[in-house]
């Protein structure tokens, strides 16, 4: 299969930034051949398809998400003992291998359409959500998750271990998933699983290792009360603070911590949209960043964040950079650009296949169409990307040279069916939710 | 002409926040005459409309915006110094009637694409921007702006006056568009011009006042340098602070400005994404809420906040509150669909006509449709608009009983003609943009 893009507007995202305003890219099987600007090459038997001056540029990266959850999207909004009075009871009595599919159907189909090419996901079933993200033709790695907070699938860690042995072996050596292991987060897994994951993963170097790490005050004070030291120090004490290891939130974090997490060389994510409507800060990702340390955007679970695009996350990245740093200069929009594309890919590890346009690279990529006067004039490509752009300018999405989306069709899920599945769910929650409401009251 | 809207989810957005799940609305001429729930009335020769129950809600109310200014979209994002670098100089040299008139009309089309139906707007040359909004068919308070940095259409203020006396002239007993006089700032007008305003003002009562108030730390210190007060003390001694001045921004305020701001009844705006980006802080929205002092939402110009919808001001205004009360709890979805609707209309005195779906009001409203999986499940309507909805999935915007979009069609204004025309000048933008930085370097 081979595909020729022309006249499109090529942002490729490589080293040097480079640009092809009348661009040209060729893609033979899963691979980018080559790019370039002026006349495109003559080659004969490629599907050609010209992108009418719209932007073309990597697929995006979403860092941190949790598939299953989009069918508790907006779940308890506002209420702060939400997770304790509602989504905890909810997934003890809900979560099941049909529920994960569903939702991360709805999830693998809102990505798509949002520009998103590859995804770090962490969740329970987790091997379902492998399952979809194959079949969606999504880049993702996938975490079984490991909690002691009595998660719907597994009663102890020895369960939840061979749920990740069930994992790895699902997909050892699938082009597009990757089996990931994701201890939940310090405080709900506690030193000794810590080291139990530390182990685990010396023995198999070649899964990612992915966990929350200083989301909130509740993790902070555990860390200090029971070990009287910072979450990050516990999490080094426990050796899991390894290179590439993929954190999630990073938000609570003083500059001993960040220090500390730049020397492991650990790689972060920061996720504001769901941290901003928590209210729970801002996380210091200027800092991050200086220290060296790649940062991801993260949508979170849409119970958390609500929206799986990253365009939603775009201006809450960069106007909490600018608020932290009291200036419009923090964090220009192509640095966020970068986080959302190559430093995400960075971020999990895969910087070597996607995240940039380059030949030898995967075709991961996504067309923006710039067809909307809301879009215009155009100064800058990045900053109309991060302030102007919507997910729903998206109109194609290919992943490894095949088109998940053609001009807003999304090729590889069942619209219909992916929507009715995930609302036939919602219904039980709602009735539930009644029943909890009117116990409680 | 008679409009039927049938299967709507009506929000009222009324005073007991009525929701009709399977409602209708039927409106005569410019005004709402009934709606309800159930079996529509039998209104023969009525434009039915089955609105495959989509939300219906009021039209938007853009409290804060300057029209003209989209030709800047974007322009010198990221640069501290932009205001004096660029955006001055460029004002001097090229902001004319012609290029705030393809400015606004650009904005026009954008606001009516993203179901704002009224908008308050300051500008230069506002005559032009009143002409655009009637032809648009918005709703409006476009006010000259006076200001004494050497702006484009005044030499002095005694111009600046006529220029809003012909402004009055010119929309005197108007339908849609109210003629506004819009001292720019405290510093930038000074003790005596405000005086002037508050005295032009007391002998023009039907005249809304907009000015920009405690929008920087530049401004709080000229007031403390210059009068030894706050810049919301400095604006009470000229007084100018009198019930129903529309304040912009409303950012660098102290509890005693905020008791001073409410005891004399002004109205407020907040701009979050404007100020956001601006790096200049989070503004105290819940406290002047409490203050008793209805605070609507504004984009603020597209230089400054990019987009003109209020969708995309939602989540920021929603995350500043939480981040601000450090919880999930202040400021709910459903209190920021108000503030963009009847708090807004509040906010302009204009909650007699708009803001809310009632019997007797104007007819401007807004379909939002359902069909985008990104907005599933909903377990609340308001979470949804606030969290998941994109000005993209509105479909139908409509003034006073008419339509100025139908199924994304706008049909007030020509989209190509207005993006050509608002391109060209962008295109003397760029060249005086390098121009600049050559000369600078």
């Amino acid at each position: 299969m081979t595909t020729l893009l022309t006249n499109a507007w090529v942002l490729t995202l490589d080293d040097a930034m480079t640009q092809h305003e009348r661009g040209w890219v060729h893609i033979e099987g899963d691979t980018i051949v080559a790019l370039g600007s002026g006349a495109p090459p003559d080659i004969p038997g490629a599907e050609a398809v010209d992108c009418d001056g719209d932007i073309v540029m990597p697929g995006m990266v979403n860092t941190h998400c949790h598939m299953g959850m989009s069918v508790f999207r907006g779940l308890g909004e506002d209420v702060d003992d939400r997770l304790y009075r509602y989504i905890l009871p909810l997934e003890r009595k809900f979560v099941t291998a049909a529920m994960v599919r569903a939702g991360s159907a709805l999830s693998a189909l809102e990505m798509i359409q949002g520009g998103v090419t590859t995804v770090a996901d962490m969740y329970y079933f987790e091997t379902e959500v492998g399952r979809v993200a194959a079949e969606a033709g999504l880049r993702a790695i996938v975490g079984q998750t490991l909690a002691d907070f009595d998660p719907p699938d597994h009663k102890d860690f020895d369960q939840g271990f061979a749920r990740v042995e069930e994992l790895v072996d699902a997909f050892a050596g699938h082009p597009l998933v990757t089996p990931s292991i994701a201890p939940h987060a310090p405080y709900s897994t506690g030193l000794k699983v810590m080291e139990r994951v530390a182990q685990w993963s010396a023995d198999h170097p070649d899964v990612p290792v992915q966990m929350h790490l200083a989301e909130s005050t509740l993790e902070v004070n555990w860390a200090r009360d029971t070990h009287g030291k910072s979450t990050v120090a516990v999490t080094r004490d426990a050796g899991l603070l390894k290179p590439n290891l993929i954190c999630a939130h990073c938000l609570q974090l003083d500059d001993a911590d960040i220090t500390m997490m730049s020397e492991h060389q650990v790689c972060a994510v920061t996720n504001p949209r769901s941290n901003g409507k928590a209210g729970r800060g801002i996380a210091p990702v200027e800092k991050l960043r200086n220290a060296g340390i790649p940062v991801g955007i993260g949508s979170d679970g849409a119970m958390s964040g609500n929206t799986l695009d990253l365009f939603s996350q775009f201006a809450p990245v960069s106007m909490f950079a600018k608020l932290l740093g009291g200036s419009r200069k923090p964090l220009p929009a192509v640095e966020v650009v970068r986080m959302a594309t190559i430093e995400g890919a960075r971020a999990l590890s895969l910087n070597l296949k996607t995240g940039s346009l380059e030949s030898g690279k995967q075709a991961d990529l996504t067309r923006v169409s710039l067809a909307a006067e809301r879009l215009h004039p155009i100064y800058d490509p990045y900053s109309m990307l991060v302030f102007a752009a919507l997910p729903s300018d998206v109109t194609d999405t290919m992943v490894a040279g095949r088109w998940l989306m053609r001009d807003r069709q999304v090729l590889t899920l069942d619209r219909k069916k992916t929507l009715r599945d995930a609302l036939q769910i919602a219904r039980t929650f709602k009735a539930e939710m009644i029943r909890i409401d009117e116990e409680k009251s």
